[in-house]
């Protein structure tokens, strides 16, 4: 299959990219190295020593003799995406190209608009050339389970069937994002339902939880292969910032009680997924939705994971509450429901104590990089009482 | 109250201004004069010759001896956003500065990409400005009923209260809207209502069905305080396009079986609303919504009402049927609720013949002046069918 990856220079895009290489697939990446650029704008990298771009792929090719095609550009240049699609003339696109960051997008005016006009154009523009030039093609999207907020009733795959005043609908469930770029997702949502009902393309939006992890099949043990690793305030998601700070001696930072509860997925999940997906594509005109998590946590839980895994290596993890920079509840009802992949054949890796081991021995290899100073929250979402990030 | 009306110079926008003025607020406006100069791309212009802004506000200082403030820029300059914001000090924002058609947003993916960036990124930049600038200030932003689409359960206004599973929670109304257009106003929302609950602004969602009518207290019988009438294509709303294709001859331009049913109001309704809403602000924190609207028509129907207020004059008005250029249900439940503006006071001015004899005759005052050629639908939600406008 001809697929296309965008965001494909990114912690889970790489990967993705070399997964469905090795599997026989033809596969190019789009990036604009957006993510680098933002890491370089805030003073941060990659815990992993990761290659550029075109360096990886080069290697790819010398290791497997496979090509990846590679695009270099911005998704929100109307004209270059168009350009992609119509050459690749890809059937299925896997859409991670934006920007990630929750706290990233609440920084400041500038950032938040950023964070929304960048990642709601850079879809709209993937629509409009599937539309014009790739009509039965399938987008497979990434979203985010942080679209659902934290109801308090059982959230579902994307719909709800509701019964009302004694009729009923199935309608799009109702979204209470937690920040810019959550909102930004949800906006893309939006967008992409309605251009499968008026233009009857086919999509799957993955609303997945937290990655954590580093090593996939196609990367472990090759260093010059290896996918970035982000542990900062900015990038890191909570399970792998922790496993950090638990090897530079940082006391792991929970905001507020703690009692936050997220669904977790292992980044080799994510591709298991991310194929599963890409194998069974939508059928035309349908918005399909999974929620992609295998597990769910509360950040207290993982915080005493990690702390666990640290005592069997004799590291020594403290646990520091730090004053919640987020506007969240701390404590609530969360049960997700994550059956429509499993029916596809999903087959979920759960955190395990040998997982936690040998993401903390590969922390430990490269602990000289980290950056110490960017691992503390900086970015309020209530402004008057924070401090600017910037 | 010092009232800031964001879009003063459009249809809805200037008549606000007056009513607030004249009602001993102190008022601004703020436009970038996009709605003009849309219609110059788009080689149309307003039935009624309106004189500039600044030329109505002088001679609305004549007139009344009352000043209103403008401010001449674009809300997508966060800068000037927040300079107006800071210098003006507003204790209620009445936001009508968006982009306001769909079909205008789905003549392609320039179009679509505009119309979404810039009324996410302006009301951004209003929500960004308040936080910073006037914490207590109510935003009355105008949304629109076509967010909901038309699901087949009762529209509840802008929350529904889902049981489900044995629990139960009060969460957004799902949303199916049906163009790039009404998307962006979902998106609005789904922004204002983090903003609410994230920082505690205060805010009322207004969502407006389709608004007709020319003259309002303040305008009428004055040529030079006259507000914009449009009637185009793009611009133009349907019982207004339908008055004057009767006025001109023309047959009405029913979009397919007509069956279509949507919420109607009165210019005068509008102001009314508006006022209703700024004189009973919303709580800080609470993001409040409104479905704004006096009556339900099917498109059909309303072509039926002006066919017999044509009638009454002599004109033998002939109806339709064209393919319709959207894609959107022809026959639908429609059951859209309206209690709340109504429970603060709201007296309707329900569609009369009365009403349409003025319109008619207000028209054809300015027959002359009607582009015949932009009456006709020539953007398709279904490109491959249609031809492109542009």
């Amino acid at each position: 299959m001809r697929i296309l990856i965008l965001g494909g220079d990114g912690y889970l895009g790489w990967p993705t990219a070399l997964h469905f290489s090795v599997r026989g697939h033809e596969v190019a990446v789009v990036d604009n190295m957006l993510l680098r650029q933002m890491h370089t704008e805030r003073g941060t990298e990659s815990l992993t020593p990761i290659q550029s771009l075109q360096e990886r792929v080069a290697t790819w090719r010398q290791r497997s003799e496979l090509d990846i095609h590679t695009f270099i550009g911005d998704l929100t240049d109307g004209e270059f995406t168009d350009h992609v699609v119509r050459e690749f003339a890809p059937e299925a696109i896997v859409h991670y190209g934006e920007q990630p960051s929750a706290p990233y997008s609440m920084i400041d005016r500038q950032h938040a608009v950023f964070s929304q006009t960048n990642n709601v154009t850079g879809t709209l523009n993937v629509l409009f050339a599937m539309r014009d030039h790739a009509a039965d093609c399938h987008l497979v999207k990434l979203g985010t389970m942080g679209e659902y907020g934290t109801p308090n009733i059982d959230i579902e795959e994307g719909y709800i069937e509701i019964e009302h005043r004694g009729r009923k609908d199935t309608l799009p469930f109702p979204k209470m994002p937690g920040s810019f770029y959550h909102l930004s997702k949800v906006h893309d949502s939006h967008n992409i339902h309605f251009a499968c009902r008026t233009w009857g393309l086919r999509a799957t939006d993955l609303n997945q939880g937290i990655v954590y992890g580093i090593e996939t099949d196609e990367t472990a043990g090759d260093e010059e292969l290896i996918t970035r690793f982000d542990y900062d305030e900015a990038f890191g998601t909570v399970l792998n910032r922790f496993c950090v700070q638990a090897v530079i001696g940082h006391p792991l930072t929970v905001y507020g009680e703690g009692g936050q509860q997220r669904g977790f997925i292992n980044i080799r999940d994510t591709l298991q997924c991310v194929d599963l997906a890409v194998s069974n594509p939508a059928d035309g005109g349908n918005f399909r939705v999974f929620n992609q998590f295998t597990e769910v946590f509360s950040v207290l839980e993982l915080a005493e994971t990690v702390r666990a895994a640290g005592a069997q290596r004799g590291i020594d993890v403290a646990v520091e509450h730090l004053p919640d920079p987020r506007v969240e509840a701390e404590h609530h009802y969360y049960n997700p429901r994550a059956d429509r992949l499993r029916e596809l054949g999903l087959v979920p890796r759960l955190l395990s104590d040998e997982l936690m081991q040998s993401m903390l021995g590969i922390i430990e290899r490269y602990q000289d990089r980290v950056i110490e100073r960017a691992i503390l929250p900086t970015t309020s979402w209530r402004p008057a009482e924070g401090t600017s990030g910037v």
